[in-house]
């Protein structure tokens, strides 16, 4: 089946434009705050077809054009062209400084799709063209679009001559204003009601004429509340369009404890709300793809929803183009994470494509973070670096351990990739190069007598400060024996006296280390008490940032703005991940689940179910105190079980009962283990 | 006095972009043949400043934006914030999209042009600003334009439905229309009058909806005719906004034989339609900026114009932008003059600042072609390149030796402006590789005993051909020892069994190495046979091509297009550049005619005169039979005589006067030397 063509990458680069442009505060454009990626106006698509008799061929394009023939100008439309029996090369030149470039054709050897036409934009180096989900002349790429749906506030008042709406909870979409005459009117958007009322430190308003009858927006906007103040009498009521991906919510989670339940619900809306064309950060601000969030908001997908769509679409667009002349988002860790969340896309996934798609791009951002590097291996901020690792007071000075760890992980990574592409002339150097900083690494910052991870080297001496991240990151990637790993987290991450972890970016990291570090008690707990605090206030997403001592206002405050904090922020979605794989337990071993892991965790619940996406539709999981039941498997997998004594296994296969766990080979039959 | 700014080279790339999407052929859009380049839409602004009172101050933006003071956002439009006394960062993150973004102030230290202001597109690396001649609030760069006037046609007549407009000379402007009442119509240009009356066949042609009126043209078209076919009776008449660059002809020459006039005073034509936004091939076709045709076009302006404006544009313009994938307009060659249009760029003006502004681009260039070049130092076209040299019929197989001599220049070049930025350990190793490369030049393609240089390396052999070209370039660029060129010259461009050159392009190189070499004999005669060719057959500009050999309608034949040839084609007004350096006699011996040469030459006429553009005004020279005369001079000219006897020399001082040659000293004073 034909489709839509262009130029690798400029979907994503084209869409990712789009949504860079679409942040406005108070009236104001605020561009990304790093280089915005331009799509390429200007390809040259070609194909080479050998016809044994003549054909005829139409092409539709996505621009303006004109067509080649062997070198030869063809004037008019690309409409019922006869191409000759023959060796023929046929080329469009197509110009687009609206969206992008692309072309379709269903007829014969000339067909775009996978394979067949190759493309370039200097006219020198060619690449196979991509193609993607558009299959009709009709619907050309630049049409893509997002689903919506009409919905009604839960409650109207007027208020001190505004109309005040409330959507119940938060949302994000096209707000419709109705008027009984034409008039102007301001729409001011607010997470809380206090925002929305906050006519002047709100942080979205928009300036309309509103038609009589119905005015839709333009400009899709994030609120729970909506004020409108218009001519007197004339603005009557509002709705919204509401704006969202169509995406298979096939994660699911229950058990007896309703907070948690409520935790998870909310989780997942909040993670909704922010999976749209890409991962967002936040759908209020900054509304931008920031790579640090990506990487989390990717891990929660891959157990809330069937299609990985908006992390492919983020992980190519967040790399931008050469030349490579900053880290991703500005950001020394964030430039990391992205190699790091590749290697997740192919695990979860089993999707090989997108290695060999970035492949060059993957080889050029290594070769500029290892240009980055000192003399000793160690990966530092220059002067025009932001390393962030977290919003907290830490040192960020000299060689951060944290961000060496995440180097050793991302050297590893890409030589991993390297090794898929069958380039091992660029593997080799890199893994020698990874093992030698891992060596550093644990010779610079890790003391084995007090287990714990030092923060940072300056000018040649370790700063012996403690804090939680370079465990946690040690625990996340490996870096140290296992049980090295769980003394680091028992003399650090259970320790009260290291400042604790503030932000739910960072939290959900230090939770998952505690999970695999053994310590999976801490986590229930503090789901409850955390998670459990914002809903505790009416939260309908989580925040990007909650702090239980703050009272009111407080809770809206940040980076200086009355209103400034995100209210719907995706980081905080972690519970979907931390409870689908460290509760519901599954996680894969090989890419796209060829092999795969089941070990259920209940903690303190009497029970717990659910179901985790796979490749293959969804793995449910049930475990009570006497029994675990598993469904929607493939062979590949295998249940782990803590139980006393051996269990009793029907649909899989018991290989072995030993120190208290049973393991279980399970094959295509629902697998029932009674204990 | 205050100056927009904008991101470094930006203004030129904008501009560019523009006119590259204003190729249509047949109504078809036409982008260049290599990467567009694509101006940065987002771009950040930054002052430092120190106030010790508070101020008040104003920016206007090309483009949509918000502002920060030390971090903060200063909401609303920038005018008449005030900022207090003290140390702070002011800073504009600026988007457009339709040009590209530049800001304008004019208060106190945040006053915009030169120094103060820095600028990044990665947020990152930072630039100081670009400016230019744009002084006022009101007119933003974007508004550039070049000048328009209002001509009538000489000729107007009805002819089977069309109407027929004849300019009387090739001209270039918006077409005006005038129509009794609204209507359809087609414009169709020539020019030639058989194409414009050719309507299957033309090159050009516009529907166009008319007005009751007069309707003009949104784009500009070149032409001699024009003809209009339109609803019966409704078109009535046609005239031109005629548009050009505003140049000061300063270039004059003349001499008794008016045939050598005309064709000065027609190539004179021909440069100033193609000398525009940037230096054009041709008006009609391409349109383009090829690299190889600025490098002439920039030797004939500085011969006629005071402003180098057009050539510097054009510099800046054709390099690009990062990254480096591809040659200079994908040709090996054009990289390659480049360099060398750069070196004449600063010889001729004395504007060094170019060289800093473009050193990172030709530092990436220079390493791009060295990335290119083979173990034995010789650069070969890859497969994606374009080995041009000429239209002929050449081998451009393996090492050519053109390519080489071109690659030895370009590396002593930037060699040389490596040590103007005082980067002298870019220049060594340069310099290193250019003394090796031109002594494998030599070994590899120098026959000393026949005195020519073989064409190509092909496998290790040397393909023993004698083309012109290598000579030619060996000549130009000082190859050999001074009478090793002049015995080549003899042996190979006055040898008339090697294949003559045949575009006016390679014949301008050709007359300017017989000139170099002593051979000035040759060249009027040649002027007076190929360019007086193309005159007698009412050529009112200088054609892409000419063989006198065709007949009627096969002049206009091209590229296998009935009117496929450019009739307008500024590498055919080389005259100028001939007549102004080999027969007045003037060049430049250091930068910007700080020191200089005049050394006339009248050939077989009996007298010559005229002027050269200088950076003080003009150099006016009269040669006689018996007398020199230079006005306009300034210290550090000399002036050198062929005289049989010692001359009487007023107004100068005579240095020697030895071997028939009188050298003289000019100074301040007009200076007349009698022999």
């Amino acid at each position: 089946m034909a489709q839509w063509i262009w130029f690798p990458c400029e979907f994503e680069m084209w869409l990712l434009h789009r949504v860079s442009l679409g942040r406005r505060e108070r009236g104001r454009l605020f561009p990304v705050a790093w280089r915005l990626e331009q799509p390429y106006e200007s390809v040259r698509f070609q194909c080479e077809v050998e016809l044994d008799a003549p054909m005829r061929a139409s092409i539709a394009v996505q621009g303006d054009y004109h067509a080649e023939l062997d070198g030869s100008i063809l004037w008019g439309d690309f409409t019922d062209v006869e191409i000759p029996a023959g060796r023929h090369t046929v080329a469009l030149m197509v110009y687009n400084g609206e969206s992008f470039p692309a072309i379709f054709c269903e007829d014969g050897p000339l067909a775009t799709g996978e394979g067949g036409w190759r493309v370039t934009v200097d006219y020198g180096n060619y690449l196979p063209a991509a193609c993607g989900a558009f299959d009709c002349a009709d619907t050309p790429p630049d049409r893509f679009a997002l689903c919506r749906e009409r919905i009604e506030p839960v409650h109207i008042e007027r208020r001190d001559g505004l109309l005040l709406a409330d959507f119940g909870r938060e949302v994000m979409g096209y707000p419709i204003v109705q008027a009984s005459s034409p008039c102007r009117a301001t729409l001011y958007y607010g997470e809380s009601e206090p925002e929305a009322c906050d006519n002047a430190e709100c942080e979205h308003f928009d300036h309309v004429e509103l038609a009589a009858e119905e005015t839709v927006l333009p400009q899709s906007r994030a609120m729970r509340y909506l004020a409108v103040r218009g001519d007197a009498g004339a603005v009557e009521g509002v709705a919204l369009d509401y704006e969202y991906a169509p995406v298979t919510e096939s994660g699911e989670f229950s058990c007896p404890d309703e907070l948690l339940c409520r935790i998870w619900e909310v989780s997942r809306y909040t993670l909704r709300l922010n999976t749209r064309e890409f991962l967002l950060d936040g759908i209020k601000r900054d509304r931008w793809v920031w790579m640090g969030d990506v990487c989390q908001s990717a891990l929660m997908s891959y157990y809330t929803y069937a299609e990985p769509d908006a992390v492919r679409r983020s992980l190519v667009a967040v790399r931008g183009k050469e030349p490579t002349t900053m880290h991703i988002n500005r950001i020394v860790d964030y430039s990391l994470y992205w190699f790091i969340g590749l290697a997740d896309y192919v695990r979860y996934t089993g999707d090989e494509s997108l290695i060999s798609l970035m492949y060059p791009r993957i080889v050029s951002l290594m070769e500029f973070c290892i240009s980055c590097a000192g003399e000793d291996g160690f990966l530092r901020g220059r002067a025009q670096d932001w390393v962030f690792i977290d919003w907290a007071d830490i040192d960020k000075d000299g060689a951060v351990c944290v961000e060496q760890i995440l180097f050793w992980k991302s050297l590893l990574v890409t030589a991993e990739f390297a090794r898929r592409m069958d380039d091992s002339a660029y593997a080799a150097p890199l893994e020698a190069r990874a093992a030698a900083l891992k060596a550093r690494i644990i010779d610079t910052f890790y003391d084995p007598e007090r287990h714990v991870l030092y923060h940072n080297l300056v000018n040649g001496e370790v700063r012996r400060d403690i804090k939680r991240h370079a465990a946690i990151f040690a625990v996340k990637c490996g870096l140290l024996e296992p049980e090295e790993l769980r003394a680091l987290a028992k003399a650090v991450l259970l320790n009260p006296e290291v400042p604790a972890i503030t932000t739910p970016y960072m939290k959900l990291y230090e939770l998952e280390a505690l999970c695999e570090a053994g310590e999976r008690d801490a986590v229930l707990p503090y789901l409850r008490e955390y998670w459990g605090g914002m809903l505790a206030l009416g939260a309908t997403t989580i925040w990007e940032q909650f702090d239980p001592n703050e009272q009111g206002e407080e809770h809206y405050r940040m980076y200086g703005r009355k209103y400034g904090r995100s209210l719907c922020h995706a980081w905080g979605a972690g519970p979907l991940y931390l409870l689908g794989k460290y509760y519901l337990g599954v996680r894969p071993t090989a890419d796209g689940y060829t092999s795969y892991e089941i070990a259920p965790n209940r903690g303190d619940l009497p029970y717990i179910e659910g179901a985790v996406p796979v490749p293959w539709g969804q793995l449910r999981v049930r475990l009570d105190e006497h029994a675990c039941t598993v469904e929607g498997c493939r062979p590949g997998g295998t249940l782990r079980l803590k139980c006393g004594a051996q269990p009793v296994v029907s649909g899989g296969k018991l290989l072995r009962f030993a120190h208290g766990e049973a393991v279980i080979r399970l094959s295509d039959a629902p697998c029932c283990v009674a204990f």
